[in-house]
């Protein structure tokens, strides 16, 4: 049946602004999964998508199809419901590491199947990977029983999940393709229904640290994201949350678990505390879990008692000591006043400098590089008093980390009016 | 200087609607060429052109990087000035082979390097290789020898004439990129500057039968071409012809050499001869020869005498019988009256079908397959006489053949009102 299609024909659609039809999605799938569609005819095509969109039904198809190259997880045995979150990515975002146990503290299960990517740091796996013996690999067995037993599972989606996004998204990145919405759209919800949640919280960053820089795509993404997940059965919210200025105070990995756990002992930053309770409360909403307050599970230890256990459960010590750079370099403010802007881009780009991202799917990251800052806009800073300190095991790295966080803040007199931090939510 | 670009950084300018500088050009064309930018890179850049299209200044750029990727010859040792001339292509088009040795009996060179392509029919050189014993390959020196002593040849192209317009050509046919006048445009005029002609006619087709269906588009392409030319010092001229109606009586290989040998005998079909002399006069003009009429050259032998010496000195035996194909199949007029449409696509699906021509570069023509029409529009045919006759070799095609041309005619008992062959002159 599907074979009645050719790749040059697919193109031709939507270069000409048509509409494909179901049978084109499918067969262009499924084609290229196989390698009867070549990378050179996909990335045509990508870019064809991106400068000339799809619609509602052809982004669903395409996301359906995405999925149907795969296999698809099955949590119904499970005695608890489940519900996951997916960040868009942004500067200092540690929030899956304190979110998963605190819902799972709630009693809803959390499968949190994650890749590693390119980033200023590296991926919710790399930050993990810094904690001594923790590992990222489980069986689909090993995930099953964690789920069951400590309720909240952090690790590396297998390769069984959306084959065909996996291929493309390698693809697109090499071809100036990533930035078509329809695409962004389908590869995330793909994973993330074929993953099997119920329900589904997505954090779509805007601002200069987000992917998208402007309010109106990220709501586009997000409400094409919306409506996927609602077709494909799976409870849906997103909210769109401020990525103009880093989350916390801490940007890397080793230095993110650590404020991570401070958030699980009831203390941490404000915006940091703030989103993973609003996307916890999300969470457990679409588990359909309206009387409890994942508050008190901060307050009580419980959301750190399961912490401890998710951790152990995948062979790491919650326990140890975190690995630490090697070289430390202090920046102190140059003046006396307010901070009044903090660049999420200009701080993501100086840890990245510092070794704790990656430019190469190949490259390690250094578990102790990154940049703590030790104020936020809205904070006093003193003249002569440290204002960042800069991480890394390599000391050449910091001329180039330096100059990113060049006209990355200002300090002045006058008035600091904060921003929300989260701007919308979509249903 | 050219590596500080990358592929992405490329692709996301044209991407974006920008204007890529004459270093990402220079970059992408040389890189692309030795393999440092992959083919599913330059499909999505290709596809970003096609969308967002290039300026003056980029084609001109892009053209000049692809000439710049090979050898360009030089004809300025030769004893007499050098005219080419370049057709977009079309059902019936056999004008190259009368029109190269009636301007060297006019005093003007023609070195007429051809590529073979896939088409209705075969190109020039497969209609030629019809003849006993004629070559398309020639060395360089053979090149020479052969415009001083006869004034003409056809022959292929080199590999060394703009190999990255070679490579992108081969890629573009694969990932549904045909079709961006831009590259059409830098396509055609980097291997026709790299020729080295001193004038260059142009015959831009347009029609149901050419590669440009609409007016506009081929106006398009034949400005942006006339344009390129000029800019590289070489006398441009374009004519916007007709391609609604096949050219001459037939379609094919050998049929269209006897109707071209027809032409320099003083006969032949009337388009044909019209469009020779309209071609030839460019030709001249351009290199600067106003004062010889090529009508009087086909009315002497001159024109023939060196159609035979061109064929010969090519290993060719221009008296020879040429190829006839083994089946035939006569389709007679189902009324009488007034041929009033006679449809070019529908008069090349079928020649194509019965296998005059190719569908992938590997495969043979057929030398004596093809399509006679028995009129033209304007004519007056009569029920039960011959109408069409079809050639081949293999009569199973003459069920495909016979429905391609279903619909591509029309006999009418009222008014005709001719076309104009020539549209329109672009200089």
């Amino acid at each position: 049946m599907a074979s009645q299609h050719d790749a040059v024909e697919v193109i031709s659609v939507k270069r000409d602004r048509g509409e494909l039809s179901d049978s084109q999605i499918d067969w262009v799938i499924e084609a290229y999964t196989r390698g009867d569609v070549a990378d050179e005819q996909m990335s045509s095509l990508a870019m064809a998508i991106l400068l000339n969109g799809m619609n509602r039904r052809e982004i669903a198809r395409w996301t359906a199809a995405m999925i149907a190259s795969g296999e698809r997880m099955e949590f119904s045995a499970l005695s608890r419901r489940t519900a996951d979150k997916h960040s868009t990515g942004g500067v200092g975002d540690k929030i899956t590491l304190p979110l998963a146990p605190l819902v799972a503290a709630c009693g809803v299960a959390v499968p949190q199947l994650s890749g590693r990517g390119l980033g200023h740091t590296g991926g919710t796996l790399d930050k993990l990977e810094s904690i001594p013996g923790w590992r990222a690999a489980l069986t689909n067995e090993e995930l099953f029983a964690q789920l069951e037993s400590v309720g909240a599972v952090i690790c590396a989606a297998g390769d069984g999940l959306a084959p065909a996004d996996k291929k493309l998204y390698a693809l697109r990145d090499v071809t100036g393709t990533v930035e078509a919405i329809a695409l962004i759209a389908s590869s995330i919800m793909s994973k993330k229904i074929a993953e099997g949640t119920g329900a589904l919280v997505l954090d779509v960053k805007v601002g200069s640290g987000a992917f998208m820089k402007d309010l109106d795509k990220a709501r586009e993404l997000a409400e094409t994201m919306v409506a996927l997940g609602k077709d494909s059965g799976v409870h849906t919210v997103a909210l769109l949350t401020d990525m103009s200025t880093p989350l916390g105070l801490t940007a890397g990995n080793a230095i993110e678990v650590a404020e991570s756990v401070e958030v699980l002992a009831g203390g941490g930053p404000a915006d940091v505390v703030e989103l993973t309770l609003a996307l916890a409360r999300e969470m457990l909403a679409g588990a359909g879990i309206t009387d409890v307050d994942p508050a008190d599970k901060l307050a009580d230890g419980s959301a750190m008692d399961h912490w401890k256990s998710m951790i152990r459960a995948q062979g790491g010590d919650p326990d140890a000591t975190l690995p630490v750079a090697k070289e430390t370099h202090v920046v102190n403010a140059p003046a006396t006043g307010t901070l009044t802007r903090l660049d999420a881009m200009a701080v993501g780009l100086a840890a990245w400098r510092l070794g704790a991202g990656r430019a190469r799917k190949e490259d390690p990251v250094q578990a102790g590089a990154g940049v703590v800052w030790h104020a936020r806009p809205g904070d006093p800073v003193t003249q002569g008093e440290p204002l960042f300190t800069l991480l890394t095991d390599e000391p050449e790295r910091f001329d180039r980390a330096l100059a990113s966080l060049e006209g990355g803040y200002d300090i002045g007199n006058g008035e600091f009016t904060p921003q929300n931090l989260i701007i919308d939510r979509i249903s």
